[in-house]
């Protein structure tokens, strides 16, 4: 466990590094379905949006990552939370995701979720697959060719699981 | 076939009829993901969203249902559609949720979509999951207690999905 990494919320003034953040990973087009010539605006305003719950993890006061949690669903399906992670390029291999993780798995049922989602996982991504099977999560649906990967072309993309 | 229903884009003049059809489904909270006390205008201001493509069945000039189509993901998601369609009570058992299913597996392509899928499809609603089979749907996910259904209690959610 990297110790160093601690998470807290977001704050107005981080809004500068958390977009720097955000861009490389939407502009690169290969992990999330985000328009990959989104506005900086509209790539915070997507993060940050109405009832999103944003975290920043640090160490000595370094911004090193930012995840998102939300109610994936509404009505019947608000007890489910969907989270996105997004760890700096020069923070990558430290173990901010896994620290991200952590967190969220840690205060999820302190906001009333039960269970936790991931809609769209690319099938390419397998390292973050790896991460969260390790961290309990499952493969519960595949949804096949969903993903115009750019430079794999069609791929599939996972729907992952787990409950709390 | 129910050479009768007719399919049209949905126009400003439909809000209130629409929004009648709307009500009693999200008011009901067992088969849509919708808070269940949703006002009026967040209910058709949800249906008739950004990006959203809304169609109207009718018969004899009388609205009978009304879907909606949009792209289900964003960036290399993007050619995924998702529908949800909603009878008139008064219309239900006529075949009007067929004729907007066919019509929507019709129209799909020319949008740009090579795919279809149904995020969150509530598995005590059966009638619709074999309507689905039916015209091709493969159930490629299941959500563990994903939803909470006012009667059954927490039940499993579908991911259903097929290629145009």
């Amino acid at each position: 466990m990297k110790q160093g990494i601690t998470l807290r919320p977001y704050r107005r003034e981080d809004a500068e590094v958390v977009t720097a953040m955000l861009m490389p990973v939407f502009r690169a087009g290969d992990t999330y379905a985000i328009d990959p010539d989104i506005s900086e605006a509209d790539a915070l305003a997507y993060w940050t949006g109405p009832e999103r719950r944003v975290f920043v993890a640090e160490e000595d006061g370094v911004a090193l990552g930012t995840y998102y949690m939300v109610r994936n669903q509404k009505g019947g399906g608000s007890h489910v939370c969907n989270c996105g992670y997004i760890t700096a390029p020069a923070a990558q291999g430290r173990g901010v995701a896994r620290a991200m993780l952590a967190h969220s798995l840690e205060v999820a049922p302190g906001f009333g979720f039960t269970a936790m989602q991931y809609n769209f996982v690319i099938a390419t991504n397998t390292r973050a697959i790896e991460t969260w099977q390790r961290a309990g999560f499952d493969v519960v649906g595949r949804l096949p060719g969903a993903f115009r990967h750019p430079v794999e072309g069609e791929v599939d993309a996972l729907v992952m699981y787990r409950r709390l």
